[in-house]
């Protein structure tokens, strides 16, 4: 049964719901959350401008405020994920589904766009995402090229890899171009050693691996990205989306096309 | 003749340029310039973010720094352009040459797009620009649509109007759609006062108002938009390009294209 977006956040608000969110609500643009003080936001929307592909900025809240109206009237981003990792001095400190008792008056929100919108769209042109089949996500690979950076904020691409037979890849590569808001067009394809990647080595050992014999590999700008490059920042404080936990948004993924 | 921006650059740099940029280094971006304190930087950032039809950021420098490597490596921003206007408290304080005497450790310099890189992919196209053939460049008008606010900034969206054959008017969508970093698709077209756009009533009388009998006039979002909603924020002191004296810049309007 697909419920809406609004609905799936009610559920999450009442602890209802807390599983993940990429099955739910086809259609929808489900978002990668920030959060960060405003000591650190300039940096983070500089890092953002200067890294568009890993870094694809859909809305930003007023500081302290809790509300995106850019990608839902009703929105509290303290309770409408399923869960939250919360992060102190860069390191792990805990997840959690409620973030009111971490709120603060100086926190600013980031929302941007994730691979499940181009996943749809590839999907609904007939090309097949084997992965998503047996359950698992895209597999995660750090490679040696650096972002911009941008103040404070520095580290290396993180990419997702999906392979497929020459002719689909071409295929993946003009869908894929229609959506620069959920990490656009590819940034690789063939050689992973060209960009640093060993396909049997993945980033937190996160995703599927598997390449077929006639198949390609290509490579896409990761939502990890900013992630790291904000814990090696260290601020004091920084929240982000559990794992497949996201924003599920009112925003249909067709309207992300940009032609 | 075509010179490289380099030496135009070096010409202005030396003062032996002065004028307009818009006929020259044809097939190079030039850009718009604001530069501003740092104190008024985030929320400019945040405000280009939110509106980027009309400010489509290529670049940010660092605070104090007058480069911008990622447009041309040697770009010094207190000369390479022909002229500046400098602002104090919103208001008109001159035209000056050479930035050199304003410098501040805390000026960050934002250049965004502008449409001179798709006016030359529509000529390329066939596609007629009378207003170009008559010296002139096209209608600035404000209009009643609000821009998305962004802490101190805010104000209405202001346009420029071409005028095209029905069959022209769907192939400039389709052309400028592929350029999202030079105000992209237009953001209207037909009845100019269902944007509370008089033809008659141009901004600060800039531009060619002119449309045909057989022609519908297409609005695209105008560089001029974040210009005034700086000014109407009264920072202590910003500083823009002159009019049609761009910064020209080493990317090609070809690199800048989605599709």
């Amino acid at each position: 049964m697909i419920i809406h977006p609004q609905e799936l956040r009610a559920q999450c608000r009442s602890g209802a719901f807390t599983g993940y969110t990429a099955a739910h609500c086809a259609g929808f643009v489900q978002a990668n959350i920030c959060i960060l003080p405003r000591d650190w936001a300039y940096d983070f929307l500089l890092y953002c401008q200067r890294n568009p592909k890993p870094c694809p900025l859909l809305a930003t809240s007023e500081p302290g405020s809790w509300h995106l109206d850019a990608l839902g009237a009703d929105i509290d981003i303290r309770r409408d994920l399923p869960a939250y990792h919360v992060f102190r001095e860069g390191e792990f400190a805990g997840e959690f589904g409620d973030l009111s008792e971490f709120w603060r008056d100086d926190f600013v929100t980031f929302a941007m766009g994730c691979s499940f919108s181009f996943e749809q769209a590839l999907l609904e042109d007939g090309l097949p995402l084997r992965y998503l089949e047996r359950g698992s996500v895209a597999g995660v690979y750090e490679t040696t090229v650096a972002t911009t950076p941008a103040g404070r904020y520095t580290g290396p691409l993180l990419v997702t890899m999906r392979p497929f037979s020459p002719s689909d890849a071409i295929r993946a590569i003009q869908i894929t171009s229609r959506f620069p808001n959920v990490h656009g067009a590819p940034v690789h394809l063939g050689d992973p050693a060209a960009i640093g990647v060993d396909l049997t080595r993945r980033y937190c050992d996160v995703g599927d691996a598997s390449v077929g014999p006639s198949e390609i590999p290509l490579f896409w700008a990761c939502g990890l990205t900013p992630q790291k490059a904000v814990a090696a920042a260290r601020p004091p404080i920084f929240i982000t989306h559990a794992p497949s936990s996201m924003l599920v948004t009112d925003l249909c993924n067709s309207q992300l096309a940009s032609f």
